[in-house]
């Protein structure tokens, strides 16, 4: 976790002031369960709320230092708890093995963090649905392989982004589905010494859903699962990111970052105006992505369970949470704030002089009878002077004097081709299929 | 692809001809709806399929060759249509671009695909469950760590692997529906040159939905979800493949992969029978597994598509699911002929001199009124006595000769703490969890 | 591997008769020094050595054959070679295991990829430095953040890919040594039934050193450090390529791939020449990284070896190799061939109405004696109204008519700044820095 | 960064504190070289020593305050450093670009990172070469696939792991080489601002060479290869650990990780001693393999630099060293303390009723006339019977009942392939080939 890209609201999840308050409802959920099935006595599960609606102070450092001695984290907040509450809680843990709550503590986590998840993701999306709607009609030209191809809308461009990112909300929902469960299945997963009913009990104050079949822990490939979605979704904010910078180049500059006053490009170049969030979002999507590696490799323990995985996670489950949401809120903000150069995006379209219709002439002269293959050679040979003059040529003027062009199709009929309302005709369709 | 490890029916979809099939089918489906819509004469679509009702054979070579040429393969394509056609064929591809049909294609391919591993994955469904039940009651050490924990039965152990692939197998439902799309949507998806019904057309025809909104073609991040799944499963490949090779370890021996007749398991070493399958599943994990990387890479392609996927999916598209279909169908071989060795199962579980009793005892004495910490510290310094002895030493016996438990329990209560029974109560709960 | 992205040379390698003639090798060279040691009768390395001078075909297919049934490649092949050879063949393979040759097998084809790998690098590099020279003095924008920064050469940009490109050559042999060892250690690497003057000798014939001590097989570390390193090369290749592809963007266009006579850019557009090979090569990348990740996983082998690294390489070995060959034959091809348009780059180099020479005015105003602060802020408002006047105004002009300017430089001061020609005074050092 | 996986010495080189002493060494050895070349007053370095020597507190919450306003983190420092220094001060960082200060103190910290990891380097073949040596003929089953092949020692075993890591110190030289050094060559790499000299000479003060060439930036082709060997390393690291978590495994237990009085287990089973630290170990490995790919995925700069690079580094540069640097040293803590049984590598190796002398009988054979094929089958049928009784028959006694093995072999020869010291001869030869 790096501190500069971390927002508090999903770090404090992460803290383990957390971690042990969560530990705690779940022990104390359990022996709640168990003092109703008679199992413990109801002095046990009492006095442990007792001591919880006073509110109490997790000692973070005090326990600690008993894991220091201990080597083992679960026993040394038992201990340190039994020593607030006294004697009755003995009857914590009972049947339970120390992954119950580790694992159960990591769905509780991962659950909230991913309700973050999903409030940034809305935010992403109502600004990619505002931002879409304020350039529903914006003529922008359509690029593939970096090259002009032919016109569209920058509003089509970023209606791309909401339909990617809906689409990414589904997965991220799909994906909290996938870890959002609880085992209390004892040392082997076999409810040996603890009823299933505890499973259910806690699971249903927790939130959670109870775990088909565990071993001593939840399985996982529920975690593999997850952060490949977070790697997806990185992924696409990549995709949106790479896309802005691309639009800040010089050359292009269709649109730019916010840049705030006061703010310095460069250390070196005052004139200097960097596409530097998107790029820093750019660095950012490939850690969250490389974070499903490790987790894939996590899914192969060795029989019931063994804790390789538990490392990895202490590194993940905080970084790629805390990193995706600081980067979908960054993005969020880029979209928002992006300054948007129409008249530039005009000029640009304007610019290989008239090159993005030739789709148009090459199918008007194969419906005027010409072979395709003759019609794409005529449409070629003008074209390629064009793009030889960057531009300055016009394609529609070569077109006029080709004869063997005019010979299929009159002057007006060649100007028609040419008219660029005629791309934006589907734009209402296409907005009507992404927004509803 | 390594031929080893191909199977014919999903190595048929990936290959030229097949392709080419799916080419024209788009095309003339197309074609057929520009018919219906006017834009193109009914005479167009007639020819096409006219030709097609004589069954053509695909002359890739002929195909290859053009391309060779026009350094473009639907074009050269389109162009060997032509020759085989006649002049109608002019009409087809109207408005549309290579990637709709190339992209389109991909879905029919990787949805063939899935289909196939579907299957696959319902058979090893089948296998894993009809081991289960055959072990429902099969005692076996349970192990946390690669260390002897509390008794389980094989049939609980399988069940686990069942239930990780049903949740493998609804991930690929989800999976396919990721992929299944037809995008055709013109040169940068704006539908200016071809009706948007034309694209629903195709669809239905081909067994696909309508692309929400298409650049030059569909979004990738559809197909890094895809692999990512993929990925997801070779994990859980990997982690079924790793518990045979523990199983079958000199020292474990539980369970053993089948081994033929006339089999040699060593050039050097006459007495070795490996778990050569296992071992071969866990490279192929690795293998499917690293195709997630690439495909996620491929998500942010610039602006409205640049090519740079194309050359990833051509390894990826075929190895990533032929090897998991050869991996899916070599793991459900390996459940199946597993030679599995019961009383091997009772002699480990002997062999610790009771100390998978040890929870049992623990949580006796803390009822019996001990502090959890004091009791802890009782079974475990016996505990460590017959750890020392290599299970030679017997935890019950120990445990009667020391004044300070038997001063908590009786002889009979803790015997009774060691009777195996008691941690199958639940087994027939799980069974009803996992297979309803 | 997939076809097209294949070239023959290095592809031959990889034959199933190309390994079959490595076996035999290194089992009659085995037996020769068994031979000499008086472990067999000479009469055993003869027979086989007569037998090889017939120049005999091998029989893959049956060889396959046997396998089918013997479920050991190595076995089958020795059954066959003694078909072949008759009963003195009995003496081949003495104290050896399969992996000794398998896995110097594996050393000799990875060693005699890399020497076509180094042959590629090195037309590579000479092509680099053919254009880079050719365009020593060519200006053309530095960008940083895809932004303009400051003028440089087209000849040093290449000089920077030759640097890396040679770095990559450095590693390559290191790569090379890395893997060339050969183990004929038996069985699990004790030289228990072979002296190590087997080892030594073969190590010899086969050009390769022996290993210092393995296991059953040849650390892993080694081809994890191999394919690691040929990761790092395809990252190089994705960023040349990117280079390209950012140069010949229709907005840039300083640059563009080769465009042969008959090409088509686009099936529906026939104005398109894009970057398809760069686009290409960056997908190419992708996949030679991702190939490190397994060879990585490979490498926690268990114990004296488990065999799982084998279906990974049956899978890599070919394809790294056979794709960064055909990369980098394609990338010194795009190299050799790229149209590089001079015009154009000072076209862009201009279009910024002076911006890039905003740190000299800088520099030159602080040691004029104003706070680097304040120069800064000087500079940058007048910078910031060329910029949004996207290069309409000039910025010499804009600092001329700013008094806070002017009461600290003269114009002719000022002009002295805005000289091209300033920034390449070092181009000659850095071209004997890299080209020596 | 987990907390808990790191070291304080590590941790220093990434604190803020560090970075900005770095720094100041920096900007003021440039300044010094900018004063001796005359192109800043003498006066200006003079300012910044004078200062530096008064050993001042650098204010890290003042640096901050100004990047929050500033956003740029080079810019902010350097105010900070002037309003400490005075006016002197801006003639500090002329013709130098932040790039310059940031790249070479990555550069500074890798090396220094790695210092430290080779010290942790050497104290890890250390502890293997002691290990080593003391149980250099200490008989141990030796094993393929997990299965008993033949016997070796624990030393070998050891010394295998060592030539392995003296390997990978090795690399970690050259890793050290490829990212130690220095670039001061201004906005686009060209000098224009700033004589290469100085670049020369903050390199030799800084303990690192000069860049052949950069842009704006240290080519991240150099930190990609270092981050490679650090997760081949890793991967080194984690094979020992499954190794050590093999022995440990409660069949097996050759071998256990030190359990220090006091320890718990488990909190549920007070019997459990688990192999805890490889375990964790394993997962740490994961998390620095990964870190391998986002640097893979930062070579592709745009042009002459962008920033993405910028965000991997600030997780990847302080997680990938300092975890490795805990990694390694609880790696030789492990090593170091080691519990080794000889009694039960002994009995291991006994229990498979002599089947691991399988090879020497079959080679006798073949020795004494029969056809390999032949040998193989007589050894095989007896092996596979004390294979299937699971050790309680003799290979020795049924080969003595075999007539047709008798008939080859006398009772004394098949005797005498059955002694374990033949399979040691060689074991001085490789300690000498390993540790010299």
């Amino acid at each position: 976790m790096v501190p500069r890209y971390a927002r508090p609201a999903m770090t404090a999840i992460w803290e383990p002031e957390s971690k042990y308050r969560i530990w705690f409802e779940i022990e104390a959920h359990a022996t709640q369960k168990l003092g109703e099935l008679g199992v413990v006595p109801e002095s046990g599960p009492k006095a442990l709320w007792d001591w919880w609606k006073t509110d109490p102070k997790i000692d973070v450092a005090a326990i600690d230092a008993k894991e220091a001695v201990l080597k083992h984290d679960v026993i040394a907040f038992l201990d340190w708890v039994a020593e607030q509450v006294g004697p009755e809680a003995r009857f914590m843990h009972q049947g339970m093995t120390s992954s119950d709550v580790l694992d159960t503590t990591l769905a509780v986590q991962l659950a909230r963090a991913t309700d973050i998840l999903l409030e940034d993701m809305d935010e992403l999306l109502a600004a990619l649905k505002r931002r879409a709607e304020e350039h529903k009609y914006t003529p922008t030209i359509g690029r593939s392989h970096g090259i002009h191809a032919e016109p569209t809308t920058f509003g089509v461009k970023l209606a791309q982004a909401y339909a990617e990112f809906a689409r990414c909300r589904k997965r991220l929902v799909a994906a909290r589905e996938e870890i959002a469960t609880c085992a209390i299945s004892g040392a082997v997963g076999t409810f040996a010494n603890i009823d299933p009913a505890v499973e259910e009990y806690v699971a249903e104050q927790m939130g959670l859903s109870a775990e088909t079949v565990s071993t001593q822990v939840i399985p996982r490939d529920r975690h593999a699962m997850y952060f490949s979605v977070l790697a997806v979704i990185a992924s696409s904010i990549e995709r949106l990111a790479v896309e802005v910078r691309h639009l800040q180049r010089t050359e292009v500059l269709e649109a730019e970052e916010y840049f705030s006053p006061g703010q310095k490009g460069s250390s070196a170049m005052p004139h200097k105006r960097n596409p530097v969030l998107t790029e820093n979002l750019t660095g950012q999507a490939r850690m969250i992505r490389s974070y499903a590696i490790p987790a894939l490799e996590n899914v192969a323990l060795w029989h019931e369970r063994d804790i390789s995985h538990s490392s990895v996670e202490r590194f993940i489950g905080p970084d790629a949470t805390i990193t995706l949401d600081f980067a979908l809120a960054r993005l969020t903000s880029v979209v928002d704030k992006l300054i948007v150069y129409p008249e530039r995006m005009q000029k640009n379209l304007d610019r290989m002089g008239g090159l993005v219709h030739s789709q148009r002439v090459l199918l008007a002269l194969t419906q005027a009878g010409l072979p395709r293959d003759t019609a794409y050679r005529l449409v070629q040979r003008n074209a390629m002077k064009v793009w030889e003059s960057d531009g300055a040529l016009s394609l529609l003027e070569l077109l006029k004097q080709d004869p063997e062009v005019t010979a299929a199709m009159s002057e007006a009929e060649l100007e028609d081709k040419f008219n660029l309302d005629y791309h934006f005709k589907q734009v209402d369709h296409i907005f009507e299929r992404v927004f509803g």
